[in-house]
C-alpha cells in the first residue's frame, strides 16, 4: 500500500485533537489510506495521579527512561489510551464524517511482540532486576485486519498496548509501533507529529531545526535527539530500513499538521 | 447470518469471565459466527467512586431508574467499558486462541441512535428537565463492521457507548443494543447472561425459575420482571420481533453459561 500513510500523534499536552482530526478528515477525502497511531504518556500520568497511583519512571543501566508498568499501570494505561483518548480521537473524527475505528494493539493481535521477562532498573546507584513488569517492543505486525478496514472504507485508529506472544498486554513505544506498522503495510509515508517542530541542532531552541537528514546519516544526527526525540530518531530509522520512503518528525502543533508536515515542514528523513 | 449467536455478558459483580471466554472459544472452534456484547455498569460504579464523581441515578415520571451521565460520567463509563472490561474480555479470549477485536459502538458507527435532548426526573417529588444528559438508544446497527470481522475469521467484542446522529458518544442500555444487533444481524439466537438464572415468577425465588415464554405472552410474563430484568425481557421481545428465533435470559455464572444457556438452562423466549 505505497500511497498509504501511517501518521502518529503524540499524545502530550498541547495538542489539539480536533485540528488535527479536520486535517485528517481531508486526506481521507483526498482517497489516500490513512492509519492513525496514538500513544498516551500525557493522560495516563493524570489517570494515575487521581487514581492514587502515581507514575513510577525507572533508568535502565544504558541511561533509557521508561515507566514502570506494574498490572495496575497498565490497566490505568489501557484506560487513558485506549478509554479515553483513542474514542476521543474516534469522536472527533467522526464528526468529521471520518468512519473511525478505535483499536488497540491488543485487537485482532495487532501489534505483537515479546514481553520482557525481567527489567532492569538503576536505584540509588545499584541495578535492580523488575520481574512483574508489562513491557515489550512489538515484533510483528498482523497487517490483516488493517488492510481488511482500509479495503472496507474505515480509518483505523491504534492505540498500545501490543500483545505478547503469551497474550498478555504489553507497554510499547508508540513511534517505534507506528514505525513497525508503516513497515509492515509497505506505507510509503511515515509521520511522527507531537509537540516539537522536529529534530532540533540545539534543542530546546527551534531556530536549530535540522530540515533534512539522508538515512546514511541518522546514526551521525541521532546524537542531537534529547529525551522522547531518540526513540522518534529510532523510529525513523527502523521504517526506513523497513521500506518506507519518507518518515517526517514535524509539529502537531499546527492548524494542519499534516498537510504541512507532507508538505516540508519538520524533520525529513530519506 | 441465521447462525450467528449474539451474546451479552452482564457487567455485574461474581462473573467469572475466564470461564465465559473458555466457553466462547468452544463456540467460535466449532466454525459458528460470535457476537459478544457486554455492558460495564459495576466498573463504571467503581471507577466513579475511586475518581471522586459517584454515580448519581435518576428515576423517571414512568419510575425506570438510569444512570445520570454528565459528559464526566460519559468518560468514566468510556474507560470503565472500553478502556478496562472490553480489553479484559479480548486478553481472555487471546489467551484462548480467539482472535478477538474490541469495538465500542461509537467505532465504524456500531450503533447509532438519538441522543435524548432532555431527561426528565423526579426529584423530591418534583419533575426536573436535565439538558446535559448523554443517554439515548440505539436506532440503527451498522452491521458491515462486523460482517467484515467476522467474514475475516475475527470475533466481536463490542461494548457501549453508542454514537449520536451528531456523532456524540451516548449512554446505552447494552441489553437492548445487543436485541438490536442480533435482530439486524438477523442472528438466529440471542443470548442475555448476568448474575440471575432467569426470569423469576418470584424474585429473588431460583426456585421460581419461568423455563420458556411463548413470543405471544412476552407482555404478560414482563410482570414478573424486577429492575434490570425489565430491559432485558423488553430486548427479548424486540429481538424477536426483529426476526430472532429464540433469546435464552440465563445465568453468567455458570461455568459453561453459553453452552448451558443452548442448552435449555434459563428462560427461553420463541
Amino acid at each position: 500500500m505505497n500511497n498509504a500513510l501511517v501518521t502518529k500523534l503524540g499524545g502530550a499536552e498541547g495538542i489539539d485533537i480536533p485540528a488535527f482530526c479536520a486535517d485528517a478528515a481531508n486526506i481521507v477525502r483526498s482517497g489516500r489510506p490513512l492509519v492513525i497511531v496514538h500513544g498516551g504518556s500525557h493522560d495516563t500520568n493524570v489517570l494515575s495521579e487521581q487514581l492514587n497511583h502515581p507514575p513510577v519512571f525507572i533508568t535502565s543501566p544504558s541511561g533509557h527512561t521508561s515507566r514502570r508498568t506494574d498490572r495496575r499501570t497498565l490497566e490505568i494505561f489501557q484506560m487513558a489510551c485506549r478509554g479515553q483518548l483513542n474514542q476521543r480521537i474516534v469522536e472527533a473524527l467522526q464528526r468529521r464524517a471520518v468512519n473511525a475505528v478505535g483499536l488497540s494493539g491488543m485487537d485482532g493481535r495487532l501489534w505483537e511482540g515479546t514481553r520482557k521477562s525481567t527489567v532492569r532498573a538503576v536505584v540509588d546507584g545499584r541495578v535492580m532486576m523488575i520481574r512483574d513488569d508489562y513491557t515489550g517492543t512489538v515484533e510483528r505486525v498482523n497487517t490483516g485486519l488493517i488492510r481488511t478496514l482500509l479495503e472496507a472504507g474505515f480509518t483505523p485508529v491504534i492505540s498500545p498496548p501490543a500483545i505478547s506472544t503469551d497474550s498478555e498486554p504489553i507497554n510499547v513505544d508508540a513511534d517505534r509501533a507506528a514505525a513497525m506498522t508503516a513497515a509492515a503495510l509497505g506505507a510509503g509515508t511515515l509521520l511522527l507529529l507531537s509537540n516539537v517542530p522536529g529534530l532540533l541542532r540545539e534543542f530546546p531552541d527551534e531556530s536549530t531545526l535540522i530540515p533534512t537528514v539522508a538515512r546514511g546519516e541518522i546514526e551521525r544526527f541521532a546524537g542531537f535527539a534529547q529525551g522522547r526525540m531518540k526513540k522518534k530518531v529510532l523510529g525513523a530509522g527502523e521504517a526506513l530500513a523497513g521500506g518506507v520512503g519518507r518518515v517526517v518528525i514535524a509539529d502537531a502543533r499546527a492548524a494542519t499538521p499534516i498537510t504541512d508536515a507532507l508538505a516540508g515542514a519538520g524533520t525529513a528523513f530519506q
